[in-house]
């Protein structure tokens, strides 16, 4: 199954967290699971569970549960893991190596093809078998290579100098960690923005909110 | 104003990117701004613009639009920026540099103390004046500091060393970057966690469903 009709997007934006329960579940050799126990560990309702999964023919057996193996294939398809997206990275600071060497690319699909960044003390390390690359190197690797999606790591100051390049060498998906406003200047792309600090300022009110209780 | 009785958790959720949108209009010096433009620039639709701030007493005027300063100061005060939480950082290394180099903590409410490595070769390091300490003197210092927010930047493998000091020394609130789920092990605590890779797997997702179409 696993086609994304009638599936909304707020069920989508919750199945990375479905998927990473689910392969925790897949790691540990459990096979099944009823809603009921998946809700308890997952801390959300049982009846949100059997709907979500309703969605994408994620029929659970009354009695048997769900099975681990399939929710794990049908999350995936759905993810689009098994598609897979040549990428590059662009920025190799703090973050850059923060998300080069926590991020499993391929077990989500990406393949990084090249770190590019500007830096000279920073050109030549190796990340996982991927050596970073001077960015002034960029335009002629994107007239050899054709990566669907840039992973921006640099900031905002410097996104307006290499996006371009991106744009008009075929890049239209975005995986933004700068806080450039990439749809404003581009309208046909896809862009997933990771503001971290967002859940802080989350995290501060709900501190103050208890403290009003 | 700034009470929080009566705003919904999903209001609460949309006001860090108002806040980023407001500050950037505000640092720009723009005083006053119409639903309608702010709505442009955001990508949103003016009711819902009117919509959210109507919940916090954001009335804008007919003709004349929103005051950038009191919306600002009217957000800070409903994310709890204007009081200050003690925090400390676990965990330095390349997440936990990005996350302490790149996060402007005083801005968002929150006093750094401290943080805490145990690699030695990190430890004695300076960010913006706080020395990276080692982690066997953490016990120490939450004898004699009282922090109440403990950043959490080390893989979920470690936090279950570090976890119960923490908690037991009385922090009940976590910024949570490893995949350790702490709501199961303690109910009374604040967490939000950060889970980079569920936005590339969305990304993924979109990625797939527009070659679908």
């Amino acid at each position: 199954m696993a086609k994304n009709d009638g599936i909304s997007m707020s069920v989508i934006r919750r199945l990375p967290r479905y998927y990473r329960f689910i392969l925790e579940l897949d790691e540990k050799g459990v096979e099944r699971i009823s809603s009921k126990k998946l809700a308890e560990i997952m801390n959300v309702t049982a009846s949100q569970i059997r709907q979500d999964f309703n969605c994408f023919g994620g029929f659970g057996q009354q009695g048997y549960g769900y099975s681990i193996p399939f929710l794990k294939e049908e999350i995936r398809k759905l993810l689009g893991f098994d598609d897979f997206n040549d990428a590059i990275m662009i920025g190799f600071g703090n973050l850059g190596k923060a998300v080069s060497r926590h991020i499993d690319f391929n077990a989500m699909g990406f393949n990084l093809l090249g770190i590019f960044e500007k830096d000279e003390s920073k050109i030549g390390m190796d990340v996982n078998g991927i050596k970073v690359s001077d960015q002034k190197d960029l335009p002629l690797f994107l007239e050899n290579n054709k990566p669907t999606v840039a992973i921006l790591c640099l900031p905002k100051a410097s996104v307006g100098n290499v996006l371009p390049l991106l744009y008009e060498s075929g890049i239209k998906n975005y995986w933004n960690f700068s806080h450039y406003d990439i749809a404003r200047v581009y309208h046909d792309t896809i862009i997933e923005n990771v503001h971290m600090q967002d859940s802080l300022m989350i995290l501060s009110h709900r501190i103050k909110s208890k403290d009003n209780i």
